[in-house]
């Protein structure tokens, strides 16, 4: 089998930790899999790193954030891979730029748009374990990029379907994918599976176990994913291609995300083109928008509310003054007190009634929906932060999730 | 005028200082300089990035070594590229593999053998000041390599040397060369100016201001090179081409190194190619040989007697171990216990006596001489351990340096 296998920060904090994962990757390598191994920087170094540079200036130069925050990885694979070497397993690095992950040139935020895997591939054909840093790439005039929080993931799943390999293994400190986040709710539940298409949407939604693109990118090439603790040897959760016994439940999991601002543009003139205008100026900044309403237009007028990451909370509030002023919309206002709150089950496509049951649920416990939105397979409503957990435990309590219904139900 | 620069690392121990270099660049820049800046890493962190190794293991790979130790310098290269366009200077890194800087493929000691140099001219061209990491370069495979320690000095030569820069200054914890270090003799002075030749053997004897490399390459190209403090602002000493008022003293410095060991290979048969054995054995081990001394033949027999790194003592010595045996040499002996002290001086071709001035010195002393070598402009000593501050200071003073001699005398 061709094998990758990515190790999260706190799986390479230290090199005992290192020297820990070196003997899995052994493990493996002795059963005869090829591997490729895709590795964070260690917990903490990417903070440190940017805090150098933020402590320079609020903005700093985006190409060089790239070089500066790439090292972390780079430490981590050199470290690694002499590891793999001192324990007689032979292994070699490539970074970025060797592996050929080439990028958009979007700093801090750029997108994989293909591997040129021939060096990969010829080192693994020596019989080589290869190292490669994630979350970073280099773009096609050979600027270092880096993909953004969480990018390790995608460069693991990006590489496992350049590489076409059997599957690949996200190793971090969860045992696997859960009904809801533990920490809020002590009744979640590991998940043996899930579909990739609600694995998407828990993953925007805030469960931080796995980043969107990189789920995105395995729906794409159908890679199967294994997210397995690296602490423990759990079963782990298999996010893979939806089959048929996924549907049992109305609903998999539930969600929350605090780390979201809303921003509500009032009395926009309902004229075509303006949703437009709002929504190219963020995307030409780059901000990315969750959550968008639009209530229906009185007397000529509408408004338009959106979501955007707290990070970009400011700076989208700032823009939208500006735009605000040029189409003639009354005002603009931010709310950082928030979270937004989802159910996510490919079951909700055969079940009725399961949006009705979620707002009487959060009635029932006096909590206010601000906003809704919902997609095919989940259903997000914004309510007050200080809602957000008690939200989280009453839904999943209120559709079964506490008892392992999952198991049993039909 | 095209200037490189380049900074150590002790001036770019923290933002601080990288803030007050940035300022520095500025005001070059601001007279129209056009400015390739080279970096070390911050003062402390290579080590701790080797410590991280070798606590891994013994000998850790050198490939990933050179991967682990090239971040420090990248680090340090970001955050002043940070730090300049947050000045609203316009600067970008070129990290090693984008600067194109081409090495062997000798891990951890490679040897610059070409420079690109298109992407760094056309940045200088755009007006940016560019910012290279030091130290690090790639081989033609795209490995990173590293050139050793002190290389960043090198690099800063070697694209001075490709960019046919006017000046190449060197920036460092000390205001210039020195007759002798000023940590052990107090009446060290500093010159205003010392040829390459001098300078290559102040190098090459312990002197830690210039990496000999570098002095080779600037000897090779001619670049003049400016040793300044990157704290005050001195007058710093030139590196250059020999000038006639450069030979008015026999005695330009006094060197002193203790970080040598000694290496007798005793009673080796005298025969042709023995030598060539022993030395071919350290050279295949890419170990440096300092000082070598072949005493005449006794009864077809022959003393070998040479100085290595004391990192490379005990690997020396094995190695003579083996080739004692396979030679048919009496026995191999190790001494630690020494430091090897020099004059170093261009007017020692036009003087007589110079020798016997130092070893009578020396005698006067009490210091007994363990070998002596000597080459056109220096005369190196080999004496116990103990002795060789002293002598240093007894040099000093007997040729004539402790009293400013150098301007004043004819």
């Amino acid at each position: 089998m061709l094998i990758v296998q990515k190790y999260g920060g706190t799986s390479v904090a230290d090199l005992e930790r290192i020297a820990s994962i070196a003997k899995r990757i052994i493990r493996y390598r002795e059963e005869d899999n090829d591997l490729v191994i895709v590795v964070s920087a260690m917990a903490g170094e990417t903070d440190r790193l940017l805090n150098l540079a933020h402590s320079i200036c609020k903005f700093p130069d985006e190409r060089e954030l790239d070089v500066l925050v790439s090292t972390g990885e780079q430490v981590v694979s050199a470290l690694l891979a002499i590891t793999l070497k001192n324990m007689l397993c032979d292994a070699m690095s490539l970074l970025g730029h060797q592996a050929r992950i080439i990028t958009d040139s979007s700093h801090t935020k750029a997108r994989i748009s293909r591997i040129e895997q021939d060096l990969i591939v010829s080192a693994l054909n020596k019989g080589k374990v290869v190292v490669v840093p994630g979350f970073q790439g280099v773009d096609e005039k050979g600027n270092i990029t880096t993909l953004g929080r969480g990018g390790s993931d995608t460069s693991a799943v990006a590489l496992a379907a350049a590489l076409n390999a059997d599957v690949c293994e996200i190793y971090t400190d969860v045992d696997g994918v859960y009904t809801a986040d533990p920490n809020i709710c002590e009744k979640a539940r590991r998940l043996d599976r899930i579909s990739f298409e609600e694995m998407l949407e828990m993953a925007s939604l805030g469960a931080k176990v796995l980043q969107i693109r990189s789920v995105e990118f395995a729906k794409r090439y159908n890679v199967p994913i294994l997210v397995k603790s690296s602490f423990t040897d759990g079963e782990g959760t298999l996010v893979c291609k939806e089959v048929a016994d996924m549907e049992r439940m109305e609903v998999t999991g539930v969600t929350y995300n605090k780390n979201e601002s809303k921003i509500t543009v009032s009395k926009v003139p309902d004229k075509p083109g303006i949703a437009s205008h709002i929504f190219t100026a963020l995307s030409d900044a780059q901000i990315v928008v969750d959550v968008i309403v639009q209530n229906v237009s009185r007397e000529n007028f509408t408004d338009i509310t959106f979501t955007v990451a707290n990070a970009d909370g400011k700076k989208a509030y700032k823009l939208m003054e500006e735009v605000a002023g040029k189409v003639g919309a009354e005002k603009v206002a931010i709310d950082e007190n928030i979270a937004k709150v989802s159910i996510v089950g490919l079951g909700m496509r055969s079940h009725a009634g399961v949006a009705s049951k979620m707002f009487s649920v959060l009635a029932k416990e006096g909590i206010n929906i601000e906003a809704i939105t919902t997609s095919e397979i989940k259903i997000s409503c914004v309510v007050e932060k200080k809602y957000g957990e008690l939200a989280v435990r009453a839904l999943h309590t209120a559709f079964g999730l506490d008892t392992g219904a999952v198991e049993e139900e039909k």
